[in-house]
């Protein structure tokens, strides 16, 4: 039976969200695998924005349960981290044992996106660590993200892709998205 | 016998991680929790800096999973989001079904933050959903972060506390803090 895969990313909140989630459910059902996106249940009626919120947590979190492994989309959100829902949602995959893959479509790794956020202010501590000019611990390991999540992927088989997306097309090419999902053909087979 | 409490935040990276660490264990233990915090367990020797990020990765998980719950801090880092290995850690917990509790050290809500990292330029789309200037989404549900970290927690019957520190405190105050671990004492007994 081919495998299910969870596609986590910022997608959802695109102005053409509905698009470029269809486009990845596409790739990935050529790919032999079977999709399984946020938005695939219909969110239940609800009384406020409090209880929708709610409601589809739980409803993503059903749908990790039913995958079997995850694609994260890492690129940065809003800002030099990647978005803290797809986080959560990687974390939730890999402890359940899952495989875990992750992409970003921007190339500068995590330490150099911090030392680009403090405009290249940054000294090297008494034991050579990097820190930024509020002294706080720059990481700085070449990995795409916080170590967890790179880590996370890596010490369960996982590839990591790193793209290089054009400027303006960080959240909506696919290029990296591809070649992550064709290596995840590979292990899931 | 006494709950264990995983204690995930980004204190790690600051100039006083250990005193600040420090004194996050010492207030659990006081709460009559076991503290289970990042640090607790010595690295092995590692060859490069990318094997130390994996060792770590591994340790804390190994962690996560002997913790009985967790308590997440999500205080806004580096920008108007939680600290992803935070968010990873959050998710890691939730899936196995321990109880989660948050806090964050910043009063305002992720979409009030978002709002002002667009300098409030942002408008209301045809079905009244605020956007940015970028037209993506700004989730504005009255959560502190991504529906799926604020939801995770509330929908185990775990606390989110939202605490307005001090200027320049947001990383290390603990009243915030001191506030959810009564609350994980009072749930987990």
């Amino acid at each position: 039976m081919p495998k299910s895969v969870y596609l986590a990313g910022p997608e959802v909140f695109l102005p053409n969200a509905r698009e470029i989630l269809d486009l990845k459910i596409e790739l990935t059902r050529a790919a032999g695998l079977v999709p399984v996106s946020p938005g695939d249940l219909e969110f239940p009626p609800t009384n406020s924005k409090w209880e929708l919120g709610l409601a589809i947590s739980a409803i993503d979190e059903k749908l990790m349960h039913s995958a079997d492994a995850i694609i994260a989309n890492l690129t940065p959100f809003r800002g030099i981290a990647a978005d803290t829902g797809t986080c959560f949602e990687l974390g939730f995959m890999c402890a359940q044992g899952k495989p875990a893959f992750a992409y970003t479509n921007v190339k500068a790794d995590h330490g150099a996106r911090t030392r680009d956020h403090f405009n290249g202010e940054w000294y090297a501590d008494a034991a050579g660590k990097p820190r930024g000019p509020d002294h706080i611990l720059i990481e700085d390991l070449g990995f795409i993200d916080n170590l967890m999540l790179h880590g996370g992927v890596v010490n369960r088989g996982g590839a990591v892709v790193v793209g290089d997306a054009p400027a303006g097309q960080e959240l909506t090419d696919m290029t990296a998205f591809k070649r992550v999902l064709a290596l995840a053909v590979e292990m899931l087979g």
